[in-house]
């Protein structure tokens, strides 16, 4: 349940409430929004008489039960207000959330080695994209395909970041990886495969370091909030949800179904800012121009992109990887699509001469 | 396979071609595109050698033998060139097409009565959509629900047209209700549950009647592109494809899944012009603007929408439809939207002040 | 809701109950079990005062209101009794049931011609089946495929069992093909992509004509109990239902997934017969054998099994089809298992001899 | 690809031939099956030239490329002959493959406490089953769902092992755990929602520990031999497939879709010994026994079953958890059809009067 503190409220006051609902054997936290304070409470919370609870202070507005079986997830515990998530880089803050400007996220699949990344990073910055993304461990369905160049490939990214000023996203596979991969991330990755990894959740939790989690393939809604519950629970309030296409019964033109009408839906659900990722969610590069513009007019906070400099020769996913060229023709349909939603501000100026010299030298 | 003829080719030496085609034994077909004649062959075409064609004229541009098993659906039997489907109605022709405006087609699940569909019809209309859409026969899960008004709803659809000049898509159901139904429907609509009624295609392929084929709920790609084949097959080249949602494992917050990777994947595929239905493809009024905005801009041809004068007491679909109001304004964004992406000139000029009056008369 | 009569009330006695009922605008129907009588209300049952009725009788057992949207479809209706579907044939009355032997539907996917259909109907025979399937008119995805000989193919159907005694079972496409189909089959198919064919299952239910209603590709428990209800509430009590496999993301190794767990589910919903189709629900014969074991060892009521004189020739289903030898050892295990499962009495006591006899000669 | 070695063919022959094979840049794997002994080679084999190898020596008497993704798991990687595991419990080894007696698995969801674990084992031993399964480590959708006792859970079975000389099952979530949970494991399980966690399956494939591997919710089978491959390739050859069920779209009746066909496809595909889940592969214990029979049928060799002392207050998984008393008679049933098929000599010898008193104590 939820206690909505009163605007303008003292803080010494709220602070005296928290302190008398301590002896309540539950989890209790404080929400500070943009207008107003919430405090949550999660536990057993059915056993708590409201009317008590209002005596303890008449600064208390309103006290709301939620419902969902996720609570820290849910809309009502942020008493409606979306969060924002505000992640340092070298080029400044970037915000996601609802009332802030769309942020793309591109690069490769994987890490392949320096000039490649470097490369990709500098088309991606050129673009006016603020996060780099590439895989340094890859979860492959055979065990004999590219895993990925591990740790070498953390390395790699922090060169990439220094030459351009990007943000990272890489994804992290295994507990005892993530200590290493939050050193080199600014936003740490939870695939698909490991949405349920609940080991790796937890840990992930325990951690304040932004994650980025991904839709398990054949997840649910409700599970996949569920998931991002178990990182919130253990502490860690800064979680983005990101659609990658959905399983379904036919694969024949395209990889996954992606499936858009999770912004509306998930917008009634949660507070918590949603990524779109065209390229896994099609599975093609062709597609992925289109999806990501309908994502923009979804309403989607970010977009996740795959470009590589040559898919062709690709170690993973060549055949969903934008060329430089496509990727820089498509952020500038982007940017103005995303201006005429009045979400286009977090774009760079680069101009579309320097654009199109990043795009050439690679 | 096609046979594509040389621009300018005079059409004396067309029909030339065609009648020395005429000794295969194929099915032969004139396709008049923009630019250039393509003709059509389908059938046993594998045994035909190419060279012998090559001979019969030198107008011959390019022989392409269709690997697709849908062969008149395929992008390749109009080498290339999208269909355009002109419907005639009482406010003018109104063409479904890749290169033309948006079409938007809105109404009520079921014709419940003569006020509510007439004054429904009035505010589409002046909301600058193009058809009027209501169930006269309706598929419906229990034999114990509301089955439609049948043939008199069909009575009640004509004095909408006349009232508003809108043209109408209505359902049919049933192979013997083929013929009244397309006395009445400017397009006649093959439900979801109907797609793969063969027997109903090829009835809906002996008529000229423009057809809006429904994608089945669990149907692949291909096979929506065969049903629509057996229409092409039987002699009727107008077909819209309709996505609708397909079913899929999470259904706790929407009815279906929309697919809105269709758009871009049917245009790597087909010819034919294609419309997305948000309704039922969420299943809930809320999410239908944004997933409208999102098919815009996935750059679909045209929109079906549900809006009833009261969702709340609606026969059928009721959480599904949109209250004239919330259809009005997002008919305004939507018809900003078309025209930022090149495609809003086929609305109508209604005034802001005439729409609300239209609204609030219902 | 049903009334339970208590046992031994007199015929006269339920009559004037039924007489009594007679002014509540519901639908009446009384449904005489094995041991009590039970009478059906379907409709308006809500405002039903129960001790109105109780007062009407002192023979009124019970009266219990179906909570399924499936009323005349649910156990509860028939007070737990399961439905027997008594079927003549020139061979002796077959009887579909729970408390009946297993019973068995071969034959090929398509009528192909006079010969091939009498020679598989021998072997059907011999190997103690007791009815003959046979596509005269079939549903493909495909336009140019072979679409059945049509009513042609009835009148060798009509051979066949005049030749074997077999009863026949084959499909019905469309509403307007109904008379004819029923005339010549014993029960009349209806099949996946008809399942919500609503106008055909009404005309079906119009008839008495046993009715096997396959379960749609994609089609929910509920949804195929609800178009069995259409049937029913039609005035047609004897309809039979057939698992043939359900639509699923994976389609490498099978066509279909073969949901087994059926049986026990519609155990608890409904009295009505179940089949499983072992054929369709994997889609390739080397699957078949096992799966129809397991379908016998899950309590199936009857099993439909392709079989063709030459599955690499057949015209349509052949890879899903067994040759006559394989069907002939097949029937001996299954012969066996239902036995052990004490549902094996309505085999024919063909011997070896003459089943190997039978086989060779096709 | 695979080289066959003649019988009869001296050990120190198929030495050199290793030896002259080590030079090649593959790895090489001895099979020792039971007729001959099979050579694998796994890596870059396409350059070899079959010709050279042949040379190598008379004592080869077949080479096969294996076309499959998964090499080490496919049925030709052992010239189809079917893996054998044998795993020591106290009360003797227990071997699972196809060749051998059905194995049952039993047991609650969850170790609760001492008492409950202990006296399940007592009634599960009395039952004829062979193993003994209880979770330590539960992956749970809910974070505040109970998780598991963890590690002293771990000690809770070892008191049962060693009261019943039953073998252990339990599930490791986390690759930090795996070594203890091996330690006390007969077998270590890794769930569902791991099939595709490839740290852990890599560490998995590190020890020589049995792996039984669950089918993912939504993994092909091809996704889950390619998991299986993992381990393989990590060099555990010790893997039992289980299958649990598939996400599907109709979850109204039960929890996941058995998917039962995967027994006669996995036969066609790969060596590796299968074990069905109908507890899990339903989610309701009132369909287990039928399931569990159709299983038989289908001819698994092993079947897991939960079972708990008073499912109503189980901590997890209670509704799909059968009573001591319901297992204990399914248990005669499966083993009197187990028999029926062939592969009954597995069960103890308790008399029915032991069963009884074993399931009263409880």
């Amino acid at each position: 349940m939820i206690i909505v503190i009163k605007p303008q409220t003292p803080t010494i006051e709220v602070h005296r409430i928290i302190n008398e609902l301590s002896h309540y054997p539950v989890n209790i936290e404080k929400i500070q929004g943009k207008y107003k304070v919430v405090i949550g409470l999660v536990g057993e919370t059915n056993s708590i008489n409201l009317e008590n609870i209002q005596q303890i202070s008449p600064c208390i507005e309103q006290m709301i039960r939620v419902k969902q079986p996720f609570k820290r997830a849910s809309l009502e515990y942020r008493h409606g207000e979306p969060s924002e998530i505000a992640v340092p880089t070298p080029n400044g803050i970037v915000t996601f959330g609802q009332n802030h400007p769309l942020v793309v996220v591109a690069g490769p699949c994987s890490v392949e080695n320096e000039e490649m990344i470097v490369e990709t990073a500098q088309v991606v910055k050129a673009s006016g994209a603020q996060f780099l993304r590439g895989g340094a461990y890859k979860p492959r369905t055979s065990p004999y395909a590219f895993q990925g160049h591990g740790e070498s490939a953390l390395y790699l990214l922090a060169k990439a970041r220094e030459a351009t000023g990007l943000g990272i996203i890489t994804e992290v596979m295994d507990t005892s990886d993530l200590e290493v991969v939050a050193q080199f991330a600014d936003v740490v990755q939870i695939g698909a495969r490991n949405m349920q990894n609940f080991s790796l959740l937890k840990k992930a939790g325990a951690t304040l370091k932004p994650i980025l989690l991904k839709r398990g393939m054949s997840a649910t809604i409700e599970e996949w909030l569920m998931a991002a519950e178990y990182i919130l629970a253990a502490g860690n309030p800064n979680v983005i949800l990101c659609e990658r296409g959905i399983r379904n019964f036919d694969r024949q033109y395209t990889r996954n179904t992606l499936d858009l009408s999770v912004v509306p839906v998930l917008r009634t659900l949660t507070h918590l800012p949603i990524m779109i990722d065209p390229s896994h969610g099609t599975g093609y590069s062709q597609y992925v121009p289109t999806m990501a513009k309908a994502s923009v007019a979804a309403g989607t906070d970010s977009l996740m992109i795959e470009v590589h400099p040559n898919p062709s020769s690709a170690l993973s996913d060549g055949p969903q990887s934008l060329t430089p060229a496509d990727f820089v023709e498509l952020m500038q349909e982007i940017h103005s699509l995303a201006q005429y939603f009045g979400r286009g501000k977090a774009f760079s100026t680069a101009t579309t001469v320097q654009l199109r010299a990043a795009c050439i030298n690679v």
